[in-house]
């Protein structure tokens, strides 16, 4: 199903081709993973739940494989903690931007940045870059599901929280972000938007505080042996 | 660059797209493998190797990422053992067929079937069943490089031996398979065609006996416990 959604993006023209062969990348390790939330995901996604609520400046980031895949999550989170999308794709195009922010208004969106970028993340490509001084730009959380990994490190290099939605526990993003979520996109926003809405966390929360007690590199390793495990059990 | 291959594949309408997700997944485990040969997977491509050359009717199958990606060695192999390329593509149309079957008439194949097929493989759906009878269809020995599991399983149910390629050796085709290559295409097919020009292995051997000391489970265990310790060590 979730490779039908991204051949639809291919035709409705929000997916890229890389994208697909990037989805790919991810099936295998989602097949790996055997297809659910592993315990050291939900740990993560836990953290990441906290932090997004008690930033003071968050902002989700929205490429065409997220837009393919979950759309409807992605604009569900941003309303239920009032933070602004942002269209910040791979192989960008300005018909790529505006198709993908106008799939996002449909799905309810009420604020997408990211058509008209002005400022650029230093070190990075000219048009792999760009993006809004009001939102990636200046913020201090960013949610970036399936993110690249030198812009995940551009990120960071800023100061910025960065949560990462990643299936490859091993990939440069997952590397780098703050905080690390090994599962699929959509299972890993569902799973951010109940426990916002079930476990109400502390708005007033500290973000650093709640980071001070939290290895994302011991996360990490926990996906990386149970995926390894798997893979002996599963031969 | 073999993204490149793909992406290009599908511009000149020989790749689809769920090949191009399929070739991420293979991206993932070549990751893992490190992008190089394994010694066990060196092992089976002896074993191909033999039994290509002493077989009686040998066919290689050719889809669409195989074209976008070894084309040429796909062509250099044929003309090495004298055998048939046929086109067997999995999300089939005409002009796919006829595609693939002229790019690889201007790579110097000789002899191209598939683009009429008049027979079926039984319990494979109509589209996907198709299969030359001159060709796959009665051939002792096929060469099915990244192909699906039910085509893998419905030829060797027919008594054939096939020899697979794929970098996932947890794939229903690898599984299936009378020997599984757990290798990149390319290189795969390369160390085929050095196997055959260096070693000159016997034309006139048994397959059965060739097979007789070969333990395609224990080339596949070795594969995945090779991928699992390099995923703890890499993490």
């Amino acid at each position: 199903m979730r490779r039908e959604k991204l051949v639809a993006g291919i035709e409705a023209g929000i997916t890229s081709m890389h994208g697909l062969i990037a989805h790919g990348r991810g099936e295998a390790f989602d097949y790996l993973i055997g297809e659910r939330t592993m315990d050291s995901a939900l740990q993560a996604t836990e953290v990441a739940a906290a932090i997004l609520v008690s930033a003071k400046k968050p902002v989700l980031s929205v490429n065409g494989n997220v837009a393919a895949l979950a759309s409807a999550e992605m604009v569900t989170l941003s309303r239920l903690i009032d933070a602004p999308l942002e269209v910040n794709i791979f192989y960008r195009t300005e018909a790529r931007v505006k198709r993908i922010k106008e799939l996002l208004e449909r799905s309810g969106a009420k604020r997408v940045l990211g058509e008209m970028p002005d400022a650029r993340l230093a070190s990075i490509e000219h048009a792999r870059g760009l993006v809004a001084r009001d939102g990636i730009y200046t913020a201090d959380v960013v949610l970036a599901p399936l993110e690249d990994g030198d812009r995940c490190e551009a990120l960071i290099a800023m100061g910025k929280k960065v949560i990462a939605i990643d299936l490859n526990p091993l990939s440069r993003t997952s590397r780098y972000a703050t905080v690390s979520i090994v599962d699929d996109v959509q299972r890993a926003l569902r799973n951010i938007i109940t426990i916002i809405r079930g476990k109400n966390p502390d708005r007033n929360a500290d973000p650093d505080s709640i980071l001070a007690n939290y290895d994302n590199n011991r996360i990490l390793r926990a996906a990386i042996n149970e995926i390894a495990g798997r893979l002996v059990n599963l031969g």
